[in-house]
């Protein structure tokens, strides 16, 4: 039985009709290689902006089924022109939007998730030889109702795709060469990693490397899809396969090195040290839709029978946050002051190979010492271990602890874009 | 129970989002009204060209499934705006697309014909109170195939969707404000007529007034969906009324006065006078695709036993027509020449009132003549008499029979746009 590839492309690379001509060429690659191909893409470059901007012109708050309906044509206009460029080198393709396919998703907008998808008109077009164009970021309810899936939308789309047709792999091009050991802007000799595994490279999402969508990550562990990141460009790199962790020989103790500078720091202080105090308040941030990441609790003093309770939200979400704060103080009976840090970045180290290597974590913080990093906070998982810096020391952190664990590569990296605001 | 009014907006309507919250207004005072209201819009103003352009550039002969593909995705995005344009003045509005709805047609690309509606979401919706706005121009197949539906195709949709929903009415949205009795470039004195039978409609779309195209007339007459041709921008015009005849007294032997300028005239000299001839040239056009008009064959020559056959083709078919009948021209046994005309027009009078005023011929005959118009052909339908003159003397030809038969207003007319090419 041959072989399934789905691949994915994002918007940058069907930006133009010449850029569509150049990703037929690598779909039809892959359709010589023998495999069958299921192609994702999303919208051509700034057709959502181009739409939302329409939509903004009419109504300061559109309804979200209104807005799916309005963004999902986006992925229309490209689906057809892609099939029609394979077509025209001669290929026989057909696209197919989620409607027509059935990418079942909860009738939610804006932000579904995929529930079912139905593979009789792929396996049939895929059995007729043909090549089939997907739309990604949509989907449809049962009653027939169009959704949209939100950030990284079209990778999700991919994965699941690959995951309902069993297919051997996802492929998703983008405009990086793959997974990095740490942001090449602030190491250049950061090397880019062969494999990794699905929880190393979730975790380094989380902890600020942008080079993929958690969910889509998330969606691939589940169903045990590898997932493939490489350049849309230069296709002579294989770029980065994501699989499971039993697939995998580990030899090093750390995967990757990751800075996150989109976060503030919030220090409620003085609560009372009472039972359900800090329910009360993280309840309160997630009914306002506010993710915190790390939380740290103080011991309670004794005298006065309080703590102080820090953690970390996106620092969009800073103002709504000490507003909701505000609001409770009263109520919760905090007496001191809510301060705030925006001047913060989280470092962390992720690796599989942490879990059985005692003195990871020791190594990391004798590291940061010796550079006079402070740490403020300190977050662990199985896999990961994050401290909270000052976002002054981010830049030394992170190359001291690539150079401790042993990640650089021989060669300097190609450094695309400005290094983020360290 | 409750009135529902269809309401159709073609692209020049919807061509910005100022003229979608104009279109939103209009929709709005007909909800107002008391009625229920479906709207079916085109797709945004010249988004049908950017589309074919980026098609032209992957493909000189792209598929027709996959340009239908990518054009509904223009109707997509039109009515995801109206609706949010509508629900930001308050009121409860949802789009639907040919696919939601079930807008089912024969499975034929870029031309298909409805062969069914479904009205279950429709019914539903309308008795929730919302205003549904469709995607029109656009079906889909019982595979679940996109289709469209051609020229005029929009019109259809709305006065398909009057059919299947028992609609009190199809209000066509259009640039002038109505149907004239003849076109007021011509005559400025021409008059808007308050109402017009489905038949004198179809003649003198036929017989070249561009206000609506025949096909939506047709679907009209089969389902007895009364029209209106209204403008757009003159609300207090109430336009034209396109209904059946049994419900017309009518007073006047004539309804108006057509002239196309669009056909040439084609004479095929030294026919063989024998059974099948004729049958054989027409046979060949047809199966070419080409449309043929006014037909004249000569009575026979006893000498030569051959005559001469004449007809009009459009003037864009009138190279493949000249290549079709040279290579036929052996095979039917044809010894005269191939002549061209293309300085020729046609003029019409249309009108339900001929049928029992014997009369209206030979006047016709008669002002021509004293005009000094020299008549080429004539062709006749129970409701038509038309004549094919030199193309000089159309514009005298229709401004004689314009006044000879009485169609003149008491007021100038609203001229718009360039006197065609007369």
């Amino acid at each position: 039985m041959r072989k399934i590839i789905v691949q994915k492309f994002g918007g940058t690379s069907v930006a133009d009709t010449e850029k569509i001509k150049n990703v037929a060429k690598t779909v039809i690659m892959e359709k010589e290689n023998g495999n069958d191909v299921v192609v994702v893409v999303s919208a051509m470059g700034h057709t959502t902006d181009y739409l939302l901007k329409m939509a903004n012109d009419l109504s300061p708050n559109p309804s979200g089924r209104e807005l799916d309906m309005l963004l999902s044509t986006g992925e229309g206009v490209s689906i057809a022109l892609l099939a029609m460029a394979i077509q025209a080198q001669g290929y026989d393709a057909v696209s197919f939007n989620a409607m027509q396919i059935g990418i079942m998703t909860e009738n939610v907008h804006s932000k579904a998730r995929i529930v079912d998808i139905k593979t009789d008109k792929l396996r049939k077009n895929l059995n007729d030889g043909k090549i089939i164009v997907v739309a990604g970021f949509q989907g449809v309810t049962e009653d027939g109702e169009i959704t949209t899936l939100g950030r990284g939308g079209s990778d999700t789309s991919a994965v699941a795709l690959a995951a309902a047709l069993n297919a051997e792999r996802c492929d998703i091009y983008t405009d990086v060469e793959g997974v990095y050991t740490t942001d090449p802007r602030i190491v250049p000799k950061a090397s880019r990693l062969d494999k990794i595994s699905y929880d190393e490279m979730l975790e380094l999402a989380y902890a600020g490397a942008n080079v993929l969508h958690p969910r889509s990550v998330e969606t691939a562990k589940q169903f045990n899809v590898p997932m493939r990141v490489r350049s849309s460009f230069k296709l002579d790199n294989l770029g980065t396969l994501i699989l499971g962790v039993e697939k995998m020989e580990i030899y090093k103790p750390v995967a990757g090195v990751a800075a996150d500078l989109s976060q503030a720091r919030i220090v409620v202080c003085d609560v009372p040290d009472k039972p359900g105090v800090a329910a009360k308040l993280f309840t309160k941030l997630a009914n306002e839709n506010i993710s915190v990441d790390m939380i740290i609790q103080s011991y309670a003093r004794k005298v006065s029978n309080t703590n102080d309770i820090a953690f970390t939200v996106d620092r969009a979400d800073l103002t709504k946050t000490v507003e909701a704060l505000e609001s409770l103080k009263a109520d919760l009976g905090v007496t001191g002051e809510i301060q705030v840090d925006e001047g913060i970045a989280k470092v962390s180290i992720v690796g599989a190979g942490m879990i059985d290597r005692p003195g990871v974590a020791s190594t990391m913080f004798t590291t940061l010492a010796q550079q006079g990093v402070n740490i403020k906070m300190i977050s662990t998982s199985e896999i990961k271990i994050s401290c909270l810096v000052d976002k002054a020391d981010a830049q030394r952190a992170v190359q001291a602890l690539h150079s401790v664990f042993e990640l650089e590569s021989d060669e300097v990296a190609e450094v695309k874009g400005d290094l983020p605001n360290i």
